[in-house]
């Protein structure tokens, strides 16, 4: 039963693994784009396995919202209704709920929310959560729980934490175990160390095929995350996969990997992509600057994906400074093929035991 | 020097031709989608040749305003900028000026507008067309002309016209001759069958590479267009070309290829695709509409199009509804697609000498 987590090879504290899933393997460490409403926004499926992402997420709450789990389920699940036949993490609609929804409440039950799309009223339990990602189909279920805002006092920090570990028991509860299918626990407490190893703990007494790191990327910067992560990764087991809640910038996800962390979300390759930003060896660039205009050179000259492979800066200039969809596609295509060249980047480097002889800004120059 | 056009087949009016340009040929009759700003919108160019396209429509107006004809000349021409290697034909301009541009003054010598984009004022000329089409290394460069509106009196007509035989001259006179590029004739005179005659005939008596029908697709109406055609091809050399331009809904096309008209663009199957709207065997869908919310089933079954071989009618409502780019990107690819499918089968039925055993209405059922 459950999804199966194997680590190959490891380097310091950075692992190289493999989880297997009923819809397939996936190379650890590994960066999974968003697919908030059953689109990876901009891209074709086949543009996305093209750019060797083995692992979108799907966002449980805009999916309840519309079409709704129940159309979906009926259409014989997430995979097939979008055509993605890899695997797919959903995340459980927490996050959301409190950052897109108004009129929030919440109970020691759940979430009771208003839609951001037509007001109608929800309300969101563990059981519930759990449920709508039954129906999705997803090979990677997360617990419901609550996310607090960045900064929080230690004594909300610590409530909200409680809360979150009465409803990761429940949704384990809730969870139906399947073989190629997994839960993942999510570890909360805000920047407080004794807050973490709690949780930490506590999560790994109810067991999961997985602890993800939640509350971070919220605002709290680059050194306080890296902070966060060094005193809360000693507390979970290493032999389960870790996993890094939206993040990050490439120079936050070679920083983590080199800390151990072994999967990551973030919605940045693909939303600043369609806003004209390209991430490229050593940094990022905006399109829409007038010194492209004339650039017949390709966004990254190291990158090989179909973007560089077929077009020139100039063009995207001009395909982003008319609104063209043309430009939104482009410019996301290549963002994934760059966070996809990164992850293989640093796989190879594990493997080979020299991912420490580089500094993180020079990991950022991915052939 | 020049394109060449061969007749292979022909039954009843219709024409079974192959256009031989510098980039490769062109099965007519045939579709031209429509790539205003160097980008079929929405679509990638190899998706565009998976359709079965062979030549695209480039547009002089926007291309000269953004990024202008300047910059697309010294990145190698419109083919490498956007990176389509087949055929490409460009309008005058004439067109956009007169329904897209403010503040227009029509002189004998040309054309002064106010760009829609930031309102800089422009004098577009014969010889600056042409100049300009040069530029972005069109194969098929259209004379400038005075695109009328409709309905016009007689009188403003005939000295419409006029103007725009002036300007046919001075654009022969402009076009750079050079193997596999060719210059087309444009007859104009509105619906008046006399003044259709003197257009087509001095037209000829300059000489072009092909000869299209301007001044309809402008609100006529569909039997209006064919009282037009009827009276207008009559007086076209059997040897050239016909392109009947900005022509239309399925039902127009397959009326004109009985006709006698060899080729057509139109923005309908790629703007009515990102609104939603679908063209299938026997009419149109609106996608959006709530009966298709369960619909597994695809938006032709009849089609063998990259998206009706994936995605079912329930994904694309959600797509479309949730203004998803995958939306727009779907439903485009499969009008351009049902649109060549449509071509396809009137040639081979042309070969068979089979067209008129089918009403217009059945040939709409496309497989």
């Amino acid at each position: 039963m459950s999804i199966f987590f194997e680590i190959k090879s490891s380097c310091g504290k950075a692992r190289r693994g493999v989880i297997s899933t009923a819809h397939g393997q996936i190379n650890t460490p590994a960066f999974m784009p968003v697919g908030t409403a059953a689109t990876v926004k901009a891209m074709l499926p086949e543009s996305v396995i093209a750019t060797g992402a083995e692992i979108i997420l799907g966002n449980t709450y805009h999916l309840m919202l519309r079409p709704g789990e129940d159309v979906i389920a009926n259409l014989g699940g997430l995979h097939k209704f979008m055509n993605w036949n890899k695997p797919i993490l959903t995340d459980s609609g927490g996050f959301q709920v409190m950052s897109l929804s108004s009129l929030r409440k919440i109970t020691p039950d759940g979430v009771e929310f208003n839609s951001h799309l037509d007001g109608q009223k929800y309300f969101l339990t563990p059981e519930k959560s759990i449920d709508i990602q039954h129906k999705l189909n997803s090979n990677i279920t997360m617990i419901f729980d609550e996310c607090t805002p960045y900064p929080i006092d230690h004594l909300y920090a610590e409530k909200s934490m409680r809360l979150s570990l009465i409803w990761a028991k429940e949704s384990k509860k809730a969870f139906h175990d399947r073989d190629g299918y997994g839960i993942f626990g999510i570890i909360q407490g805000s920047t407080f160390e004794d807050l973490r190893k709690i949780s930490a703990e506590a999560l790994q007494e109810i067991g999961f095929d997985g602890y993800a790191i939640g509350g971070l990327a919220v605002g709290e910067g680059h050194e306080k995350m890296l902070e966060v992560l060094h005193f809360t990764i000693p507390n979970i087991t290493s032999d389960k996969p870790r996993y890094l809640m939206g993040v990050g910038k490439p120079i936050d996800i070679i920083a983590s990997v080199k800390r151990g962390v072994d999967m990551f979300d973030c919605v940045l390759p693909t939303r600043s992509g369609r806003n004209g930003q390209a991430f490229v060896s050593g940094g990022v660039i905006n399109i829409r600057n007038q010194k492209y205009i004339l650039d017949g050179s390709p966004l990254d000259e190291l990158c090989n994906c179909y973007t560089c492979n077929n077009f020139s800066k100039a063009y995207l200039n001009h395909l982003i400074k008319s609104n063209e969809i043309l430009g939104a596609v482009l410019m996301t295509w290549h963002n994934i093929a760059y966070y996809q060249n990164l992850m293989k980047q640093l796989r190879t480097l594990i493997e080979k035991g020299t991912l420490y002889s580089y500094t993180d800004e020079e990991l950022t120059y991915v052939k």
